[in-house]
């Protein structure tokens, strides 16, 4: 169970990436996200997708964050620019227990550091949570994150030329 | 030589998530980015950050993108939801030949798919921009991306529990 903790959020500026945080963790693997301030709007396009494209992956938003981590039964895992690299944590970080993933906006409370269990650095250059947690998802399941069957009514079929889109209800 | 176009995108509602397609583009291997559309804070924003962090990536905007296509010279890849598999496409694409990878904003004009030579989905769901280009740039670089030395000012030293940063003006 791998849930995702998007900290920083406001919803005037960071409504798209938070949107994306929130598809990543749901296309990659995640079960859950949580998001610390209240938006209906991240809510709705994230149910949105299920109804559309399967699965059950749950969001919820306006959860005070520190009081979340510190509740967490599982590892704490804080992916930033500063910390122990991907290729380790993938390594040290036990499979068996829950896995909360934090993700931060543009700048991060200090304390957020000392909070969790392990921070990992995706590459050492400033770039991007969306990427970061792509990235962990990426190496924790070792791809097979991306042949997952959601089972929604619509399936998209690989095609090299271009779409192909299956639609359940239309076949019936 | 791997270029990153960035199409669609809009100034006002975009500005972050290109921002985030930039980051990612130059911390993951690319040598330069393309956007579509004037927008002087994008340049600013990769611009400073190559100051502090190093190397000598590119950026431009308010590029014509069906043009640029066009005239690239080398293997143009789209990065989308409907396409052949990322596993496929990283077997199949020439290595030796530069790369145009191209990925859109919400809305992808239809005419991309057929003027590209491969159309490359990162997994079957729906989630990010960003996120397809950081997957697609580690599987390309096999992960030795995220060890790029770019030899900036700001150094950042892989570390458990927290910030370490090295800054070369401080230690002369």
């Amino acid at each position: 169970m791998i849930e995702v903790l998007r900290i920083g959020h406001r919803p005037a500026r960071d409504k798209r990436v938070t949107t994306h945080v929130c598809l990543v963790a749901r296309a990659f693997g995640a079960g859950s996200v949580v998001v610390d301030t209240a938006d209906r709007s991240i809510e709705r396009t994230v149910e949105g997708v299920n109804r559309r494209f399967g699965g059950d992956f749950r969001v919820r938003t306006g959860v005070p964050w520190a009081r979340h981590v510190r509740a967490f039964q599982g590892t704490k895992v804080h992916l930033t620019m500063y910390g122990m690299t991907l290729e380790d944590a993938v390594l040290r970080i036990p499979k068996a227990a829950p896995l909360l993933l934090v993700v931060g906006s543009t700048k991060v409370p200090a304390r957020v550091y000392g909070l969790v269990d392990f921070n990992v650095s995706v590459g050492n250059q400033p770039h991007s949570e969306v990427a970061a947690l792509a990235l962990f998802l990426d190496r924790w399941f070792m791809g097979r994150e991306l042949r997952k069957d959601f089972g929604g009514r619509l399936r998209v079929v690989p095609s090299a030329r271009g779409k192909r889109v299956l639609d359940s209800e239309e076949e019936e």
